[in-house]
C-alpha cells in the first residue's frame, strides 16, 4: 500500500524544507509521557543529515516548548527549542502585536509561556487545551471576562474536537472554544494549526516558500488540508490519530499516503 | 410607553388562553430563591378569575416541577404542578416515545423528573443546565457516551447562553450543548422554548389553538419569537432579562411591549 513512491517523483524534487507533526508522527502518547514510532528517531537523523531544513509544527498546548522538547529528547530525537513552532509563542507574538492583555484559560504547565506578557486589567481570552483547569468555576469567569468586554476578543489555541489519553476520549480545547464562542455571540481567532498564519510563521522559520516545503502529519484536516491551503504538498502518515476513513475524507486530499514517517523520508530521500 | 392597550384592542378579544413564563415575569431570582416581581402574585389571581386559561411555560431545569411550585408557593402564587410546562417532562415523553435510555447531565435536583425512565446501556445523552455538575470529568463522560454511538443523539433541555445569579453571570445549557455539538459533529435536539413542540405541548395542556393564545415572557428569543412561529401572539414584558435594546431586534418583534405581567393582564382583561 505505498503509493508515495511514484506519485511523489513529479513535485518532491523541489523540496528544500520539511514541516513536521510531532504526536502521531514522532511518537504516541502513553501512559508515561509516550513511545516513538518504530524508525522516527532514525527518520529525523536522516532528514538533518539530507540538508533539509526541518522545522515541528505542532499544536500542543500542555506544556512550555522547553518541557515538550525535553521530552522528546528523552525518546531519543535530536530536536531544539527553535525548531518547535507551537501556538503559545505565536498567540504571544500577536499578543504583544495587537496590544492585548488575556485572561488565560490555560493548562498550568503552559503558563510559563506568558510570562513576559502584561496580563493586568485583560482585554481578551486565551483558551488552550486547560485539561483538569476546564472547571465550571474558570469556564465562568473566563465567560465573564469576555462578556464584559465591548467588543469581546477570544483566542483559542486550536480548534481540536478532541483527543485520545491512555484513560480515554478528552474533549479538546475545539469544543470550549465553541461554548464560549455561543455563548457571547463571537467568533474566536484560531491560533495553530490549521491557521494559515501559523504554517507561514514555520516556513519563515525554515526561510523555505510553501512550494518547496512539505508538510507530514497524521491529521487529516489539521496538518494535511491546513498545510495544502498554505501551498504547500502534505503527506498523511498511516500513524497516530490516522484512520482508514480518512482515505475517503470529502474535502482534503494528501498529496500521498505514506505508512509511517520513516517511509516518507526513504521516499522523500531518493527524489533529490 | 404604555403602547399595548391600542395594538392590542383588534386581535386580543379572541383570547382564551396564556402562557407565562416564570422566571422574570412572575418573579426575580434572588439569593434566597427569589422575590415576587410587584403586581404578579395578584396579576395570576386576576387571570385564574376571569375564566381565561392558564399554563406556565418555563424552561427551568434545576429542580423537578415540585420543587419549582413549592418555591413558587411560597412566595404566594397559585400554581400548581399540572400548569408546568417544562423541558424535563417533555424530555420524559419523548425518551418513552423513542425507546431512548439517557446518560443524564443534569442537575442533582432535576434527576428525579427521570425517575421511571431505563437509564442502563445508554443510547443517548440528555444535557441540562446541570451547573456545578458541569466539571471537566462529566462533560468527558458524557462526550464519550454520546462518541461511543454509532448515530449520536444528543437531548438539550432548552439553549440559552448564559443567565445571571446573585454570584454573576453563568454558563447556561446552551453552551455546553455546543461543545458536545462541535465534538461530536451532531445536532442536539432542543426541548423546552423556543422548540415549537415544547409550545404545542403547553396549548394541549389548555385545549387552546395557537391563534386564540398569548405568550407573556421577558426572553424576546425564547419567549417571544418561538412562540410567535407557533401562530400564537406574544408580548414581551420589560421585566427579568429584557433590554431596551430587545426593541430592536433584528428578526423579533412583540406584539406588544407591557411594563410587566400586572400590566398585560389589565390590557388584556379589558378586551374581553
Amino acid at each position: 500500500r505505498t503509493e508515495g513512491g511514484r506519485e511523489m517523483a513529479a513535485w518532491a524534487r523541489a523540496v528544500r524544507g520539511l514541516l513536521l507533526d510531532v504526536s502521531g508522527v514522532l511518537y504516541d502518547s502513553g501512559g508515561d509521557g509516550g513511545v516513538p514510532i518504530a524508525g522516527s528517531v532514525e527518520a529525523v537523523r536522516r532528514i538533518k543529515a539530507s540538508g533539509l531544513k526541518l522545522q515541528f509544527c505542532t499544536n500542543e498546548t500542555q506544556a512550555t516548548r522547553e518541557k515538550f522538547v525535553k521530552k522528546l529528547q528523552g525518546m531519543g530525537f535530536d530536536i531544539s527549542v527553535a525548531e518547535v513552532t507551537a501556538p503559545a509563542p505565536a498567540a504571544c507574538r500577536i499578543l504583544k502585536e495587537r496590544s492585548l492583555r488575556p485572561h488565560l484559560l490555560v493548562h498550568n504547565d503552559l503558563v510559563p509561556e506568558f510570562a513576559e506578557i502584561d496580563k493586568a486589567n485583560p482585554n481578551c481570552v486565551v483558551i488552550g487545551d486547560a485539561a483538569e483547569n476546564f472547571t465550571y468555576a474558570n469556564l465562568n469567569e473566563a465567560f465573564r471576562v469576555l462578556i464584559g468586554m465591548e467588543k469581546p476578543v477570544l483566542i483559542s489555541l486550536g480548534r481540536g474536537r478532541y483527543y485520545k489519553e491512555t484513560d480515554g476520549l478528552k474533549l479538546d480545547v475545539g469544543a470550549y472554544m465553541k461554548a464560549l464562542e455561543y455563548a457571547c455571540d463571537v467568533q474566536a481567532e484560531v491560533v495553530g494549526k490549521p491557521a494559515k498564519a501559523f504554517f507561514e510563521s514555520a516556513l519563515a522559520e525554515m526561510g523555505v516558500p510553501p512550494q518547496e516545503a512539505i508538510m507530514i502529519g497524521d491529521d487529516i484536516v489539521n496538518d494535511v488540508g491546513g498545510a495544502q491551503r498554505c501551498g504547500m504538498r502534505a503527506l498523511q502518515v498511516r500513524t497516530g490519530k490516522y484512520r482508514p476513513c480518512d482515505e475517503n475524507h470529502p474535502h482534503v486530499k494528501p498529496d500521498a499516503y505514506v505508512n509511517n514517517l520513516a517511509e516518507a523520508v526513504d521516499v522523500i530521500l531518493q527524489q533529490l
